[in-house]
């Protein structure tokens, strides 16, 4: 069995603060780039599973903070 | 201008120890998590740039840190 490649993307939710996007927008005058805003930080994780159903579950208990963050979740297709 | 939206994925490189992944690999038994595997862990940076072509800089200089970070720039269409 080779499992299925799956990507969870983790984002902020909208109206928590995002402390990295906010200091990566505050540095970029400084390194000479305008007109960059809207800057989002968050997590990837990349894994191989074997039972896809699961992935939620794993999702809410293990990868993100449900109460701060949300997640997406995306089958890759090799 | 609204700006061209985009999207980072910053990931650690291969040979480079993923610190995070291996972190939710052990854990994964221990919550009855069984055939995950291949964990990696990186951060995902969503901005809107005004300018596209400053956006490979921007990644060298400031989000990612490319002697152990891999960087993929994708240009979301909405």
């Amino acid at each position: 069995m080779s499992g299925v490649e799956v990507r969870v993307l983790i984002r902020p939710k909208e109206g928590i603060l995002d402390a990295q996007g906010k200091a990566v927008e505050q540095a970029l005058p400084a390194l000479g780039f305008e007109g960059v805003d809207q800057v989002r930080v968050g997590r990837i994780v990349e894994l191989v599973a074997q039972d896809q159903g699961r992935i939620e579950e794993l999702c809410e208990k293990l990868l993100a903070n449900p109460l701060i963050e949300d997640y997406e979740i995306e089958i890759i297709d090799s």
